[in-house]
């Protein structure tokens, strides 16, 4: 027994901080979404991949100090695990361990992943992500695909204000070169960078001249003025896609990584011009970093217009190196991942979350008890059809207790047989929308119920 | 860096032992048996639902010592923890937490589970389920239409050779009474019974006789010979469903309880006779005592009879006092849950799992690459008609290879487009079943592919 239970006091139905369960009203319509974005992931043809919510410490790279505060870690046995905290580095593990899997792999996976981070508004510690990637695949193509999948994702999901934001690595990577600073620098400073949407370009700058020690106890970067000049001018560079990549060619002539970054946003964008995906879709961001560390190449972001404060519902980028931890080998990877429940919060935030409460299209109610056997039958029935059909299971035995059930669950039809009906091989047809009534054969109501939806 | 990489050493890409992935080839067959099922559970009314895999220790009862070998349990900063069992524990605790919930709540629930069992064939230690529960009917009918949908369920996924066994914990709970032992001693004396399968008859006696602590400490049971006696005799009653009933009426007379058990029984029995469902997929089995201490009613279990060795694939039971942990308040409910990658692994067993190895059902090849930008325009419109599209993106710049590609994930058509059909304003459509090609427009084409399935 519990400590509770022995000492007589109640149980607590609660849940830990940061977690949270969905009732139907939302889960029905994060079902649809889920099984929306599927859709578009399998026309591009994607193929759907599991992995274990645990997985070893080692593998997940989480055995290293810097992870302790954000990730669960335990000991189970005498093994070190974790809970994964995305859904790429288990894809990575795949890939090395099933050599024989055909390349190009295009893979996706929706599944929890668990992050010890502080709870805000829509951010929970367990949390899905719905991810594609293209493993095995160095074509720009690839890249091209997987913005032409994020587009129509969201289109498909009628979510039309959005932006795709994207940016190149190796443009970033040119930084050190062209802004005059130790390139052993750069990732710390594209961490800087990555904070621009929340600490603004007077944070930024703080950052880069800081002597200090930061958070997570590395060295300040303590940049020269010179080099910060240089990255502000970068992060001020103002125009449309197009123009940018002209500004950018003449900022950072003869830095070759740069210069190749620089030539793969050219060639995505002529790609989303040819295949007209709307530019008030999708723009060149410079300020677009992606905090993780394993990005080669291209990386992006997503921004719902009516919703920016939720952060990027849908990103990813080019991972070329990640795979090679275990194999030594290089496949170049690219793909990106919605954060279900993110997009899902913006959705109810903004007022774009359709609710429902049932999912059954009519109510069979039981008033005479002595008719049971002959509802269920009719129920099976009604199902056999496809109709989702309900039977009335609860405590009330009066017909409008029943039917205000059906009301709050807001159930269309209402079926009611009573000895009366019964008597005349008929049943009764209630429609809650149209609030009428007829008297009809099975038949005849499984006919208006179907032309109902 | 993690050890292994500080050392040079390559990190092996291993899973934790009695875990396992789920790879296209499976999971496609898997993904579409979820959706059966969900399908069949949504044409009775049920309702979708989902509870994060972490809660309390407290909350799931994991704060007790016997359950300490069995489940995943840990500290996260200062709060004990558990990876959920089970999705009953959960549900219990959102209906006590949420009072405004409609009832009856008919939820379903699809998730992973986590049980540090010691792994057998089929069995892992991180398995999906999937639930489906009344909450709030102390109907018989509840009863039925859960056996109704077991049936239903294993229908629509086209498994027919499978028996429903169901039995009643009251029948059981009358033991104590009708062999005349302590009846203290009947939940012990039950778990042996639920061994029958595993141990023999002969195996079960021994338990009931044995006077040692058994293996997680109780001391043993020490029935008398007349109470052993008395219980093989229960046990080695046989007939059919009806004939048990016959036999258990006068066996149980004047013990109240089982005869309330055995009513229950009946009038499922009857119920289920008018439905036809056929006597061939359900048996009143006495042997049938469902390990879990929560069960108050009906039990049920569900046997595949050409892989029995993998035990039952579908099971619950009735379960009147579980929520009544945290309320105080009686909630009857009544459910059973698919343990779905136990059903996975007897369809491979059986040989009845179709496996696929795409989601495309058309490749575009590319040997030109002059004309990417024109084939990245051709897999939109084909998926904009509703045709799954791939465009190879492999490294492979000759035709055949790509042909190969195609022809090892079962892609049904190839697209290929070069200079000469793009010069004539047609494309190339390859069937790989028919092995033939053609020369088309893309509007034929589309028409040829969609045509195909």
């Amino acid at each position: 027994m519990s400590k509770e239970e022995k000492t007589g006091k109640k149980l607590k139905p609660e849940l830990l901080g940061g977690f949270r369960d969905y009732l139907p009203s939302v889960m029905i319509a994060r079902q649809e979404i889920v099984s929306n974005i599927r859709k578009t992931f399998e026309s591009f043809g994607f193929l759907p991949l599991e992995t274990p919510g645990l997985e070893r410490s080692s593998v997940l790279g989480t055995d290293k100090d810097e992870f302790k505060m954000q990730v669960y870690r335990f000991k189970a046995g005498d093994q070190d695990v974790t809970l994964r905290f995305d859904l790429t580095v288990p894809l990575s593990r795949v890939v090395s361990a099933n050599a024989d899997l055909i390349k190009p792999f295009k893979r996706y996976q929706f599944g929890s992943v668990w992050r010890k981070e502080s709870p805000q508004a829509g951010r929970y510690r367990e949390f899905a992500q719905f991810d594609a990637d293209i493993v095995g695949s160095d074509s720009i193509l690839s890249d091209t695909e997987i913005i032409n999948l994020m587009y129509e994702t969201l289109k498909n999901l009628e979510i039309n204000e959005f932006v795709i934001r994207f940016n190149n690595r190796k443009i970033l990577n040119g930084l050190s070169f062209f802004a005059n600073f130790d390139k052993k620098k750069t990732s710390q400073v594209l961490r800087s960078l990555d904070k621009l949407d929340k600490i603004g370009l007077e944070g930024v700058v703080k950052e880069l001249e800081s002597k200090n020690h930061n958070e997570i106890g590395e060295d300040g970067l303590a940049l020269s003025e010179e080099s910060i000049y240089k990255i502000v001018e970068f992060l001020k560079l103002k125009g449309n896609s197009q123009e940018l990549i002209q500004k950018l060619k003449i900022l950072f002539e003869g830095v070759a990584v740069a210069e190749e970054g620089i030539k793969e946003c050219e060639e995505i964008i002529k790609n989303l011009e040819y295949l007209n995906i709307p530019q008030i879709n999708w723009k060149l961001d410079l300020s677009i970093a992606r905090g993780l560390g394993y990005y080669t190449g291209p990386v992006f972001e997503t921004t719902l217009n009516n919703c920016p404060e939720i952060g990027s519902v849908f990103s990813g980028g080019r991972f070329d190196d990640l795979i090679m931890r275990f194999t030594g080998e290089k496949i170049p990877s690219v793909g990106a991942s919605v954060g279900v429940d993110r997009l899902l919060a913006a959705l109810e935030k903004i007022g774009k979350l359709e609710k429902k409460n049932s999912t059954a299209k009519a109510l069979i109610t039981i008033i005479d008890q002595s008719l049971s056997q002959k509802i269920l039958g009719i129920a099976q029935k009604f199902r056999s059809v496809g109709i989702n059909t309900e039977v009335y299971l609860g405590k009330e035995k009066g017909l409008k207790s029943q039917i205000i059930y059906a009301a709050k669950r807001e159930i269309p039809f209402v079926i009611i047989i009573g000895e009366e009906e019964n008597s005349v091989g008929k049943i009764k047809l209630k429609s809650m929308n149209e609030r009428k009534e007829e008297l009809v054969t099975e038949e005849e109501a499984i006919n208006t119920i179907k032309k109902s939806y």
